[in-house]
């Protein structure tokens, strides 16, 4: 059993409405100086399998992450 | 202007119900053998000034995160 960490984070470039909301917010807040805020997922799991990073790879193409706007990354650990 | 990740994730023994609804469509999808999935955010930004890693923290504690269900982390890169 693995474990295994996915980030999935908006392409470069790609508009990201939660991180203006976050960033407006902040500025609201009074933090100044807070430039290009971007959010993006986490997902930790646990997986069987010869292959772990090769299923959560399958994972963000087939469910977690829209290729067509976000980056996906997979990090397995032990 | 230092670059800067934040993670926030449900703090262990708290339900997590995005993390069960990614399971549960995960083995509805054929993936077998996922387990203790938990799911969060990582938020990246930019920021001036001395301290950008007590600047992040503050933003977790006022904004970022909620202090009873999640934990976060922040990071400071260059």
């Amino acid at each position: 059993m693995s474990r295994v960490v996915i980030t999935v984070m908006p392409k470069q470039g790609v508009l990201d409405p939660q991180g203006q909301a976050v960033q407006g917010a902040l500025a609201r807040l009074g933090f100044s100086g807070v430039e290009d805020v971007r959010v993006g997922k986490r997902i930790e799991l646990s997986v069987t399998g010869d292959d772990p990073a090769a299923a959560a790879r399958e994972m963000c193409e087939r469910l977690l992450a829209n290729a067509l706007i976000e980056d996906y990354r997979v990090e397995v650990g032990s």
